[in-house]
């Protein structure tokens, strides 16, 4: 089959790689409808160094079960299912908590023997705790918003819910790309009735205010953070849904006295300013790797209806064999998101 | 009046002031019974620049109204009052929120003209909102106890409301100072079983098993964390008493993941570790400054009827003149908390 590797910083390659097959009982092999290239995949695509070898990679699919091994029970041959961007047994403590990040036999996708998500096919481990069977057809119109429960919404709502988003709270939301956007819907989903979008890609925030932001603020930085406390005074809630530093900062800045900043974007950081302001206004730190597992279900109901489109970050779709193309216009800010299907 | 002033490191002095009065119609006037030494007094004390003129130092007291102005309406002349280490109005937004340290017309006591704590008598700003009446006389012998929720039984307990302690979380508590003594017993008076208290202290760490302490870890850095570890898996609650880069590093380093780590003692540093390690394992930093004054009602009764009696980390007692030597003594590990009588 046809597969998505990694050789290091701009060198992205859709290659011939053996067909998956069922290697441990708890196993299903999936093949992939839509899967696609998220933000996160741009740390490496800027940085990695270069390899021989390369790496597989993607961690967000949908596709249809092919095969499963004896011990899985929840999903069958020929079920639609969508896959968190982390494989989790969902019976270690962790999972029982909604943790399935932590899973003491989980895992990420396309290292360690496992294989990446943008390819035409993936060994699925811990298949029952990993898979959600979707009550739809191959067929159905909603795959672009189902996809995204695998990681990008999912992320949108943790941030939302770490940081304590509720129709009380008033929300900052750090980042146009497709995460920030999903924790606008996110953050409007929870009840939020003031939602400031930080961000200056107008074709991004102008999707920003249709999922629910009320104000836009292109700035940065300090003038970002004065644009955002003359508006509100400080929100109750960030959601900080880009992970670098400034951005983090800016997180800081716009939070209200005893406010809750959440990050879900993967921290290009080891050190953070976390001294005396943060602790004299009794700011929070909080979210983390979103354990998108625990949340599928409860989002799924909504995206089913189509009360949210959480599928309109996609602005690109692109067969598998482009998918280098997808990473570059990412990279370039050419594309939002990009749909490979 | 006499009353303390810090001129610089390890320079304290008991002096000759002007008597307190009445500035503004919310102000009182408290003759202090009840004073004492606070761990953060300690830092400016540690390396506070020489300077010629002093500063009024101490914001834990409890003492007997004196005067009251025309706007003053909760509490009298001869009234028994506890004061919060902040004053607050009571009626802002944020003391509405119960986040009394981030008052719109609040402040510190020894600065901008505001009397310190470790004196024979305070002007109080903002009196309806700051003081708490006590309905007890002022020969009780409950007076230490009562005098712990200006500060160090409120901070305790803020570290262990904001970490999210309960019957169902594991507790680690670093620091066997007065405030993380106070820690084990406010996380032990919300239901917490499982009360690691890291310590080296002896005597300390064997009031603080009085206080609920199960385990005592001794070691630090990262024979500590191995050792809480080891004992618990990590805990979901961490209540960092201490202030310094090290006590929060092992604070991170005992999370159990999704835990939450809440600091109360004043940071000693700017910069923190909250890179990779903290977002993967959903790991949540919080608490800061305490507002004590939200606290107060709420812990009174369990301290007027002897269920707690955090009053007991008071190991040593002088008169005003002697605090000079008080400080030098909690300086040197020689006294625990040092009461002013």
């Amino acid at each position: 089959m046809r597969a998505t590797l990694i050789y290091g910083a701009g060198d992205v390659r859709v290659e011939d790689v053996p067909d998956p097959v069922l290697r441990a009982p708890s196993d299903a092999v999936v093949r992939v409808l839509r899967s696609c290239v998220c933000g996160s995949d741009l740390w490496p695509y800027a940085s990695r160094e270069a390899t021989e070898q390369g790496q597989r990679i993607g961690h967000e699919f949908l596709g249809v079960v092919e095969d499963t091994g004896a011990e899985v029970t929840t999903v069958k041959t020929g079920d639609l299912v969508v896959a968190p961007f982390v494989y989790s047994d969902g019976t270690c403590e962790f999972c029982r908590e909604g943790l399935h990040t932590s899973c003491r036999n989980g895992g990420n996708w396309g290292v360690h023997g496992v294989d990446g998500g943008q390819g035409e096919a993936v060994r699925v481990p811990q298949a029952d705790g990993t898979l959600v069977k979707l009550p739809v057809g191959e067929d159905t119109a909603l795959l672009p918003s189902l996809l995204t429960l695998s990681d990008v919404f999912s992320t949108g709502h943790h941030a939302a819910v770490t940081a304590g988003v509720s129709e009380r709270t008033t929300v900052t939301v750090i980042g146009d790309g497709a995460v920030g956007l999903c924790a606008v819907l996110a953050a409007r989903r929870l009840g939020a009735e003031r939602i400031v979008l930080m961000g200056r890609h107008r074709d991004r925030t102008d999707l920003g205010r249709e999922f629910g932001a009320t104000d836009v603020v292109a700035e940065r930085g300090e003038e970002g953070i004065a644009k955002v406390r003359e508006l509100t005074g400080g929100t109750h809630t960030v959601l900080e849904c880009v992970g670098t530093r400034p951005a983090f900062e800016m997180g800081i800045g716009v939070a209200r006295p005893g406010g809750r900043v959440s990050r879900v974007g993967v921290p290009q950081y080891t050190e953070g300013p976390i001294g005396r302001y943060v602790f004299g206004n009794n700011i929070t730190v909080t979210g983390g790797v979103a354990p998108a597992r625990n949340y599928i279900e409860q989002l799924l109901p909504d995206v089913l209806d189509g009360r949210v489109e959480p599928g309109r970050v996609f602005d690109v779709t692109v067969p598998l064999d482009e998918v280098p193309a997808a990473y570059q216009a990412m990279a370039d800010c050419k594309a939002l998101k990009v749909l490979v299907a």
